[in-house]
Formats: C-alpha cells, structure tokens, sequence
C-alpha cells in the first residue's frame, strides 16, 4: 500500500520532484496491449508544465522511458515501468525554505514523520509524482479502449465560477480547445481571465474537475468496502490539493426527496436503463451500465508568491517568500490525472470482477 | 478487500439482513484492551432501529455476541469476533419485491453481477451490515481512548436545513440530547419537524453527518495513495446511501484563494499550531496534530411508502410498492457509523505509522 | 494478512480450542457454487477427532452452521461465513498448564507476543484451527470440481517408515480404506502399528503427507514472488506442525544432474506433455498442465502423556505433566487439511489467472 | 502481489535479462537509514556473474543506482528505488530459442500464460531478477544490523556432497573464504572440485544453501497464516530453482519422537532458553529467541550445454543446443540470495509485531 494503488492493476509510484525523475512500475497489466507510444506521451503532453500562460512556466518535456515490461511493442504482462527522468531540476531555488515550513505544504508533516525530507521542490510530496499516475493511467485507457470504455474530465469549476449544466449538455469533444480545458467556451474565456488575474495578483485559486466514464459494464464494483465509488473516491482524494469528492447527485442530492432522487428503471431495446441518473452510475457500490459522473474539488494551490508568516525547523517565527514557477490554479492539469486515476481504478475493478467468473 | 477494510487493524464483516445475522471479525487487534461490553453495547444502541420516533420502527435489540479473540475480559490479539444475530426477520414481508428491482437499491445489481441473490432485507446490501461496522469501531475506540485520540459526529444538514455553523461554535456534548442528533436544539427542532412531515408524505429526505476527530497525533496517514484523507473518504463512501466526502475547507474552499486558505505556523506553549485549519488537520496526506475534520453526504433513503414505475427480473414494466418499517431520513443512526469507520481508519494509521519507527 | 489466506479466494479463520467454536470467512467465493452439505461435512468428518483408534479420542461432532452468503443452497457472492461450535470443551482439564510453558508448544511465544494468552487447549495455537480451514477448503473442492480439477492427499511416510514408490505407482482411491490413509494396504498396516506402538509409550510421532493435483491448466501461478509452488509451501507451512516442504524431486533433486533433471517436452493427441515431471508441474513458477505433486512434513505432536521439565511465566523450574486426549501422529488427520489448502491456493490461483484475460 | 513481496516493508521487482536492467521499489522503508553504498554493492557482488571459475562466465558488473528515495545518504521514508543497469546483454546469442522451448525452462509456461515473452535470456523469468532482490535485502540488513539481527547463509550441499554438521559446529566466518562458499575447508574443496568436473561435463547439479538468523527478538511472525516459517518458505520458494525449504529439524524431524524432538525451555541469566533447538527458532508460527536455522533446496540449472530433444512453439519436434555462459551450479551465488530474501522477511515481521505494540 502506500506508494501503490490497485488490486489486480496495480501501479506503484516513486521519485521525487528534484531527483533523477519520477517512475511507476505496473504490476498485473494484462499482456498484449499494443503500448501506443504516442498515445502515452500526448497524455503526459496534456499535463506538463509550460503548456500555456495560465501554468507553471517550468521547463519539463515530461518524455519518458520504458524500463521494463514491454517486448516488440506489447506488453508481456511482467512488471510495465515507466521512468519520466526529472531534466529541469533547480535545486538552488529552493535553499530559501530548506529549513522552513511552508504553509499548507507538506513540509511540517513530511519532517515530523520522517525526521528526514527532501525539501527540493517539495520532494515526493510534489505533484510532479502525477506524471508516473498520467503514464500509468494511459496504460490503463489503452486496455479500456478495448473494452469500449471510455474517459472524459474537464473544468467545470473555478473559483466561484461555475459551470452549471449536467454533462449531458456540453459538447465533451470541446474540452481541449481550450488552456482551461472547460467545454463551454464561455465560460473558458472567463475562467481563463480570473486564472490570469489571480497570476497577476501573486496568488491562487481553486477549482473543480468533473469526470464522465462510458460504457462500464453492469457489475463492476465490490461491496462492501470496496464500492465503486469508494475506490474512485479514495484515488481522487489521493491526488495533490483535492479536498473533496462526489458522485451522482452529490452533496446537492442531500435536499431531495426520495421519491425525486430515485431512478426509476425501464427497458430499451433490451438494454435496461435508468430515466434519471442521480445515482452516478452505481447502485449498491456496483455500477449498473449507466454513465459515472463524479466531481472532483481542488483547493488553491499552497504556494503563493506573496510573503507568508511561518515557522523554520526550529520552532522560530520565520517569512516565506514565494518563489519559482508554479500554478495560478491545479485544475486545467488536473484534468488528464483525474482521468488516468478513473482508468486505473475502472480496469482495476474489471479485471477483479472477471476473477469471479468460473 | 471486497469486506474486509483495513490494513494493520483489519476488519471483515459478513451477514444479511435476513440470514442468521451480521457479524464481523477483527484481525490484527491489539492485545490487552479491555472489551467494555457495556461501552460496545452503547454504541450499537445509538445505531439500533426503533430509537426515536423518526427513525425505522423495527424491533431489533442488536445485542453482541463474542464468539472469538476474547479471554477474561481482554482482547487476545488473536481475530475477534462479534456475532449481531437476527432476531426481526419477518421474509415474508419481502415476497413482493422477489422478483422485481426496486429503484435506486441494488436489487438489480447484485442480481447482474452474482447471478443470484437474497431478496430479503436487501439481503448483504442492506445498511443492517454496518451494526458489524459498529461493533468494529467501538473496539477502535477502546484503542483510541487509551492513545487520548477521541472522536465525535453529529448531524449537520437535513434536506435543506443547514447548520451554518463551524464546529467549533458548537457544544458537540449536546449531540445524544436530542433524536436527530443536531447538537445545536433549534435547529434539531427544525430538522425532526422536517423528518417527521416527510415521514409522513411517505418519502425521505437526504443529510449530512459531520465528525470531529480530537487528539490524533502528527505524522499519521501514508503518502501517497493511502493519504489519512482519501482512506477516510473511502472508508465513508463505502457506508450505504454516501454520495459525497469533503475534508477541511471541502467544496466551499475551491473559492477561495491561496493567500486566505493557507493555514499560517505558529508555536504555542512548546506546540505547532496553525492559525486557521481550512487543511481540515491533513497536509500533505498526513495529520498535522490539528483537528480533523469532514463532512458525509448521505442520500434519500430509496425505500419510500409510494409506488414507484420499475421493472422485474425479466425485463417487464413493474409497480414497486413501499412496505414494511423503513427510515424516513438516514443521518440520525448513520452518526455513530461515521464514527466507528473514522476509528477504523484512524487505529489503523496509529499502528501502520507505529510500525516505521525502528 | 495474519488470519487470512489468498487473495481473491480470501479466507479468514477464527476462533479458539475451547471458546466458542472455530469459523471461517470465505471472501471472494464465486456465486452460484452448490453448497453440497454432506459433501462438506464429509469432509470435516475426515479431520475429525475419534474417527480411529490411533487418533485422538475427543469427542467433537465438528458439524458446521452456515452464518452468512448461501441462498436457497447456493452461494452469493457475498461473504460465506462457516461456525464449527465447540460442544467438548473441558476447560478444566487445562488448569495444571494456565501458568507452565509446555516445550515446542505455542505456549511461550503467544506469552511474550500477545502479553495474554488463552492457556485452555492452545486457544488459537490449537489445530482446531484447522477444521475452520478443511470448510473452507470444502467449497473450494467443490469449485475446482467444476473445472476438472481434483486433490487427493495421502501419507506416505510416519516416523521412518517410508513408502518407496512414486504416487504413480499407487492406487490412491485406495487411501481412505485404511486408519492411516496410507493408499499401499502393507505399508498402511505397518503405519498403523508404529502409531499404536508410540501411542501406547506415551510419545508421539512425526510424518510427511503427499499430495497430487490433478487436472490443473497451464498458466497457474503468478510470478515473480507468488509462483504457485511458493504459494503451496506457504499454504503448507502455514498448518500446525508442518517444519518441510517441496515440489517435484524436491531435496532429493539436488543430487541429480540438469541432463537427468530436465524434463523433455513431447506432444501427444495435441497436448504438450513431458516425458518425466521432476519439475511436480511447475515450471518458472506457473503451472505446465503435468501433475502437481508435493511433500509437507510434519513434527511429532509436541503433547506427549511423559512427564517434561520446563518453565513456568515467572521463569521458575516446572514439570509439564502430559494429561488428556491427544494424537501420537497427525498425518492421518493431516491429510483432508493439506487437501483444503490446496484447494484454496488452487482456486485462488485459478481466479487470479482469469482475471488477466481481457 | 505477483512481483511485490511484504506487508510493510515492501519490495517490487522489475527488469528483464536483457532490456535495459532489473529494479526494484522498496516501499515502506523506515526513514534514517543510513545507505551505506559499499555495502550494497559488495552484496551485489557476492551474486554477480564472473566472480569465480565455477559460476558463469557473463561479464556483468552489477552495480546500481538510486533512482528515488534517498536524500543526504539516509532513506527518507518514501519509495527506495535501485536500478542495476544491463550492460552485457547479448541478444543475438538467443535467437537459435526463440521459438522453441527449453526443457524445465519457464519458456513454454510464459508463452502459455501471458501469450507474448520475452525470451531472450529467458527475460523476466532469469535468475537475473534476483540481483534486485539482493540490493532491497542488503537495505534491509542495514536496518535489522541496527536493531542486532544478522543473518548468514552457506552452502551445504551440492549433489551427493553433504556437510554433515549443524551449523552450530561450523565456523561460519570461513564461508566467503571459497568460492562455493562452504564454510567447512575441506568440503569446500571436494564441492569446488565436483561442480568443475559437472561443468566440464557440459551438464548442471543442484545443491541446498543452508541459512541462519541470529538476535531476532521473540514475537516475530503473525500465526495462523503468516507464520515466520511459513512466510520464509514462501520467500525462498519464490526464488529460481528453488523445490524445497525446511525448518528446524525439517524432513529428519518426522522420524523422532516427541520426546526427542521437544525443545525444553530454561532460564539462564534472566533469559528463557531451550537445551535443544529442533523448532529451529520458531514455536507456534513465532520467533521464540532461539537461532532461526533453515535449508533451500536447489535443482540443477535447467541450462545445460548438451543438446536436448524438445519441441518449438508450433508443437513441432525440436532440438534444443546449449549455448552461452551459464552456472554450472547455482548455490555458491544464491547464497546472498538466500540472504536477501530472509533479511526482507525479518524485517517486515519487525515492523508488523511492532505495530501491534500500542
């Protein structure tokens, strides 16, 4: 546990944001999957630093490297790892808080745990350990594409701004168009304008994803701890800065009515469905054919360029002045990791329910 | 996994509404606490049906049985096992549901993904599982209390009723004074009118429980999957009827920005302490010795007294007629289920983060 | 982990020698098996005490209760929970041991691990434990048999009486003809006669049981560190008593050469087979679709009726009186027990396998 | 699972024979430890090919790098990752086996199972894996050297040649004083003289490394399924050419007496103690104090050099030609293996016992 997620599927990260890189091995993959190269880097490519004004203006190419598991461009079904090799490291940016505790960061709690940190770039507590999930993930949407199971996330959420249609009612493939990566073009441009304004004020601010899984057979899930929507709750809300996680309805489904939440069932063209879907897509922890939505909240990001009252290592009071290249908001590259982390936990969840099977 | 929960301190429930009863074992409890039946009993009663006039009004004691892990009066370290037996099963109240999928539960489901299934009660997706939860935690607690870490939910939405409040402007002794288990007496009003109207109109209504954890030390929860927050919201999105999980600042904090969401350093009497606590006492994944604090969305119950359009196990259209004793509103009884899983989870990270220290 | 084995097909015993009774979860169990009670509790009868002469001459009917996961005589899906009720306690047989550490017993470990301990008849250290496992292995069988996979065990060594020949050499529908279950009618009244013989000296005897997989698939066993056989010598290592295990030639292997060694692959009516199996059907730790074929020794009892000088908890010079009803020789109730573990790891495996097949 | 092994101290393997090198992730390593690099790599090199003339005459030089984890020279606590980089991989030299499938080779069950191999150097299923095992074990040494655990393992047999004495009359600070590291001189020599003699002869034989564990505390293992004997069995039977594992007395032991066979206990200067040792450390699934001792079996390297009849993939009969640079006998290098892998376990059952401690 702990450095590892899955069952079955099961991926394991390391490295660290100022080391030699970050890396994931991928223990249980099926074999056969045709590792589409392109595939698995225009999914880094969608979450790396410098990929427009309103992110980190880091340097990071974010290529990686198979160190195992692949044999003639398929996997064999050993361990499939992935090294995305750190090449933008400036250590000396990071002397100034070396032995500060900056606020709302992992530093404290990493030092008090450990006794020891690694306090370049926040070390494994950096978001930078996402890239090894994004790989992972494309693996995963690799083996899910065969499957004819698809995933799509996008902004639905910044700030106060918020987008307020049902999935139902956007136009998904806009999603990319845009650096927020929000599929009405609206509300983009405004999101965009208050990411660049909050840049501009030296501060942060947060956000929400949104995520819709298609065509996920009926079945998967495993009560009673490990519901559906548990597992994908817990791997959300092991993603840097998320702070919240609902499926369905949500926490809006709390003030209706039994009678008006409920989803009644019928029959189309033999496949059953549901004439509402305020269950997300699962019932009793199992999903039942229907879409999965769920929402995703990230808080602002913890490192601000304003001056901050704290404590060093010592229990003194001490300043900390930002610096560095860092994110006016997480979510526009949130979007590809909320999506890797739904894939691991979908294939994973399939796979253990086809066990079950004799 | 699947009904197990847990990693050091591990536990697996099994039973059905309707089958012999519930229970659930204890694998990897501590030696040497002292099983205060009386305590265990408590807590089990504060979750029993027929305890006020808004919650179900079937006749269950929900007595326990030890059946494992105890010898003169102490935990052996050996599998404890509790034993909850069924005493109210009335299997004839369910033979009009047999064959037919009610809206919203997980008849339809469990009937796809395991072929078969025990219609009555709900069978094992029945919320009576979580009595074994209950009895789990209590024993958590017992461990709990002896390391000074306690822990205290209560309700804090019903509908859309909402106590607009922090928890630390309440008095949480208040909670067990009233039936809904609103520690603020107004508002508890308010909310039992709301219950027992809708009670009444034959529906229900959704809530929210919120829980305080008080006493936890620094450094607990493993980054980076397994962080203190995303196994707590697991832990409280696998409890029946969840739809939502939010720690610290939640939902409410994307709006905010970094500069007033960061919770300042300060050293108090030898002690770091934090300013504000919009972390909700995690950062990073791993306590910082503040107060943890979250809130659980809990849907409308689905079983509702009014006839609802569905279909049968054969695909045909279908009436679904509510009957039997049922919760008009789930937040009352599900408080000490939030607390029992937030032990599970908090014993559990005491002992993983006990067990690195060389 | 601790009480529980396997990872799909997830067992968790519990319970104690003189407590309750023992019991079993079976977690991950496929739904749709036909729980075939008199099959199961032939098989409990075959570890049961009093079944011979040369066994112990308690009495314990070993008959099971169904707590959870079967309906309408099939299985669920959901947890299937198996109580074996303890009906012959004599707690106070054990008072003369409540303070004295008996030698090669669990006694003194259970003391210093756990700090408590239940003295009466071992508590958890018992080989009660076992009968939990042998239904648990039941249902397994009873799984594996609708796939062509069969088990049988037998004995083939107690003290230094050794059956020479190879198991392709016996008859093994013989094995259940004789007290010993030893399937060559001489060697098992040989047996027999040394049993009876210690027995009568108030000592006990160690032994080895064999064990024959049949019918298994290519492709068990997943590498690198769960290989089937790993799994296996775990599984075996795991009963009460058991200090040996090998597969295929095992210890006498070492001393041959690759060139004699080796098994040749040949194909025969379009199967692939080998013309020798020193392998014991395991090649790179999966199964080659050969025969499994194995070893486990066991220890002589270490209750023997003799008078031994030991220690008591407070470290004082004591002498362990042997009193009660014990076994001079364990293998012939050991038989049905390396059988259900088989059978666990089988299926386990068998489960594990399919799920990698998309 | 699969390539990981270990509850809290946890260790995943990746790598191939000849892709870019073999890894692994030591998950759940305690913070502080001080990383003593030649240490690590004089391990390394007791495994290495080339290092003697009756080992395999491959030119590898083993050395590794760190890849996360480390800060200043101490682990931090976060995943520890080694790469040993392939520099001598030679796959021309295979493809005169691609297609076919080697006697006793895990060829024919990979291809099998995962439909796809990598079957240059036998990929994933070569011994070559273990040198990642070495490099976790050698990290788990440093850390059990601080809590006054050792572990030292030798060879006692190869073919025939059997070193007829118990450890505790061998001096085994001479084991790496020859190159079969045998710590008996004059045995030493005969072995070395028989296994050049089976080289020559262009064939293989097998041999037993013998193990012992020194200063591990009472209350190391987790009964009733992970047992330290039977979690230690598991690890060595997880290893390449591995068909056997005993404890304690093992396979001899069945022929005693109990009244021979039991160890009785004593207190000699504040310390429990038992005259003889036949439990061989461990009473019940528990460390009891007392020297662990245990013995791996090894069967001939299943590459000989001699032509082999055997079959291709298409199922058509083939003639399988030794080639390359392969051990003649496999022990005298597994010895750090051996090492490795129990000094993984030891650990492991440290921190689990540890955690249990509140």
């Amino acid at each position: 546990m702990d450095n590892s997620y899955g069952t079955l599927f099961k991926i394991t990260t390391f490295g660290e944001s100022h080391g030699r890189g970050v890396g994931v091995v991928i223990d249980g993959c099926p074999a056969g999957i045709d590792l589409d190269k392109s595939f698995i880097q225009s999914e880094l490519s969608r979450r790396k630093p410098g990929q427009s004004k309103i992110v980190t203006q880091r340097k990071e190419p974010d290529e990686f490297e198979i160190l195992s598991g692949e044999f003639e461009g398929k996997s064999t079904g050993t361990p499939l790892t992935f090294m995305i090799w750190n090449t933008n490291q400036k250590s000396h940016d990071y002397s100034h808080i070396a032995e500060k505790f900056r606020p709302s960061h992992a530093d404290y709690t990493y030092q008090e745990k450990y006794g020891v940190r690694d306090y370049r770039g926040g070390g494994r507590s950096s978001a930078r350990e996402t890239a090894a999930r994004v790989a992972a993930g494309a693996v995963a949407k690799l083996a899910l594409s065969q499957l004819g199971i698809s995933i799509q996330a996008y902004v639905s959420q910044v700030g106060a701004l918020t987008l307020n249609k049902p999935y139902t009612e956007l136009d998904l493939g806009n999603t990319e168009s845009n650096d927020v990566r929000c599929p009405d073009s609206a509300m983009a441009q405004q999101m965009f304008e208050l990411i660049d304004k909050t840049r501009k004020n030296q501060d942060t601010i947060g956000g929400v994803v949104a995520c819709v899984i298609k065509g996920a057979p009926v079945g998967l899930g495993e009560p009673v701890f490990d519901r559906f929507h548990a597992e994908l709750g817990k791997a959300m809300l092991s993603i840097n800065a998320v702070k919240g996680f609902e499926i369905g309805s949500g926490f809006e489904g709390v003030k209706q009515n039994g009678s008006e939440h409920n989803d009644p069932f019928f029959v189309e063209d033999g496949f059953v469905k549901t004439t509402t879907n305020n269950s997300g897509g699962v019932q009793g922890g199992i999903t039942n054919g229907q879409d999965i939505y769920f929402n995703t909240a990230f808080k602002p990001v913890a490192t601000i360029m304003k001056d901050q009252d704290s404590i060093d290592q010592h229990g003194n009071a001490a300043v900390v002045s930002g610096k560095g290249r860092h994110d006016p908001c997480v979510v526009p590259r949130a979007v590809p990791i909320v999506e890797a982390m739904a894939a691991v936990v979908t294939l994973d969840f399939y796979m253990r329910n086809k066990a079950r099977q004799l």
